[in-house]
């Protein structure tokens, strides 16, 4: 793995080398662990003439069962509590004498920008912009069998959760549930605070769990996902309790199967981000659904939860392959609740039988 | 508590008028929650004239167990998925005509600040710094009281894991049955992520459970926290297992314990951060501890798991009566193991019965 995070080192060197900055400074913490192949606390990349070096705060000594950075690149470790590794790794690239920096604007706050600058004075700082996120957005293989070991934990988690008795249960100790069965599995622990939600709750986006307790008659549905090594998928299902669904629940969870069928569907490499989420609006439109819809439709996956590219209608930029995006539609009807199914994908080529389905438990609508 | 949260942004306000600031612009999720009452994902709190504003991103639908902000503050809902309130609030102060805004530069990115300025170009942006942490350094008797609650939480939570049996069992697994337990008594959930130290690795600060098994032998250290209405406890203790302990162990909790005391009894409204840390740092170093020690020996709690006061060497300030602490020296040694001892205590004086334990479970060196 050293090889490939110093290959990605090299590649963001070029793009940035390619607009005359000399030197690369890292805060964000997917971005170090991209490139660095972990990001301790507090920990700070600098990629520049005279050798790439992360800065990381303490405590110094690596801790068991957490990813290492490559041996194969220098680390220094700051020893104050309230030092700043920015500021530090500012101050090596000024004491090489190059002239110039590039910062990620978007993660730096204001302060520390400025205590950067003050510590290298001589340095003129750019703005890096969402460069590493944009190396991310194209997974390797290595991070596609990631994101599939990810996938396969969470679709086991949720698998022995159904062959349990869910009824009188609150959402709160679900939700537990599921995350204990995902680290049994053996993920890191949960992509994100699992979702459960019932009865007016259900399907319900980032619903919070509560003591609420499952009934005859309810909505179930549930958000979860697995981490492993740092790569995050997700999935959603929304299951109906007791022997009969109403039939008002029938239709809103056929019209949410179809538009999210609808979305999977459209991956494809070339295809608009906002056509993808257009392609599962309108059935839910066409189904008289326009209301208590979420803003997008699904998001992209990896070693954040919620990356690029995002499905919405406002969405610029078109999909490539191995991107892997949730599908993820879901209607709320207030005080009734609704349905949500998601699902992970890697976006693939006709030629290499297109979208790859990481997340394979079953769409039908189960009586549980 | 609506009363509170207004009373409150008076006190901000006052400060923030007096320096000739027209308006300030929360952004910083606990300062929200403190001045708001709840802190919805994506949030920024306006306090001007012409009246206080909460823009929160969507989903505009109150969430079932997660606060609310107060009935008595105007809301405005975004509803765009990638639109950024601060924005949104900043435009707000401009269109009433004001000059100048107050914002969180230790919180704002570079990216967003240069979005407040381009979508309110009248206004003059100052730095609001920490006031707003500063306001929140000592405690009103009802947030006391939260605290008091989420460390009883804790104390069961652990109190119960101490009866069962814990040979053969993961850190992982540990760590997440006292999770379940914290909830299981009421928490809104685990404080910070749990830590579970066994062997080499019990009494190292922040730990990550990994699957390592208890055995014969080991020192176990457990360091976990609840939250209860947004309080954050903390609790830390080390165990033997096993009838017998060997004596490096019982020297090395000795020495450890000895310090603990030092420092909660160094706890008084007028005493200077540095001096408490002292009083811990110096009975380690009497017991020819001075590697392997933590760079601060405790911290604030409150809102966030880590807050003001610092308790470190390099620290500035007093404390103040009412200032909720923890207490944690502790020692490691590099492939033994080590022991650490924490509690979360409130600062009172000698008139009001000295410091306040919050934390009660039994600091004796228990075999299990």
């Amino acid at each position: 793995m050293a090889e490939t995070h110093a290959s990605r080192r090299d590649r963001l060197r070029e793009r940035i080398t390619a607009t005359g900055t000399a030197a690369v400074l890292v805060s964000r913490p997917a971005n170090i662990r991209y490139l660095a192949g972990s990001a301790p606390v507090g920990a700070t990349l600098l990629l520049a003439e005279g050798g790439d070096l992360l800065v990381q705060a303490g405590p110094p000594e690596p801790r068991p069962g957490t990813p290492q950075p490559d041996d194969t690149l220098p680390t220094r470790t700051l020893t104050g509590p309230r030092e700043d590794s920015a500021v530090t790794a500012a101050a090596v690239a000024a004491g090489r004498g190059l002239d110039s920096l590039a910062v990620e604007e978007h993660h730096l706050t204001v302060a520390r920008h400025r205590a950067v600058t003050a510590a290298a004075p001589g340095l003129r700082l750019t703005d890096l912009g969402g460069a590493v996120e944009q190396l991310r957005l194209v997974k390797d293989e290595d991070e596609i069998s990631c994101l599939r070991i990810a996938a396969e934990i969470a679709d086991q988690a949720l698998s022995e959760l159904l062959e349990s008795i869910l009824v009188g249960r609150t959402e709160r100790h679900l939700a537990l549930e599921l995350e204990r069965r995902l680290v049994d599995h053996g993920a890191d622990g949960p992509a994100f605070a699992t979702s459960v939600g019932t009865g007016p709750d259900a399907g319900r986006v980032g619903h919070r769990p509560t003591d609420r307790r499952v009934e005859e008659g309810d909505f179930l549905s549930v958000c979860l996902g697995a981490a492993y090594r740092g790569y995050r998928c997700e999935i959603g299902r929304t299951f109906v309790i007791g022997t009969s669904p109403a039939d008002w629940q029938v239709e809103l969870y056929e019209a949410v199967f179809a538009a999210q069928r609808a979305g999977r569907e459209a991956l494809a490499p070339g295809a608009a981000c906002r056509d993808v989420d257009a392609a599962a609006r309108q059935v839910l439109a066409a189904a008289g659904h326009r209301e208590g819809l979420s803003p997008r439709t699904g998001h992209g996956v990896g070693l954040e939860n919620n990356e690029d590219p995002q499905l919405a209608p406002s969405a610029m930029g078109k999909l490539d392959a191995r991107v892997p995006v949730t599908v993820e539609p879901g209607v709320h009807l207030p005080g009734r609740g609704g349905v949500r199914i998601d699902d992970t994908l890697v976006v693939r080529s006709e030629a290499d039988g297109g979208p790859e389905l990481l997340t394979i438990t079953t769409k039908e609508l189960l009586a549980l």
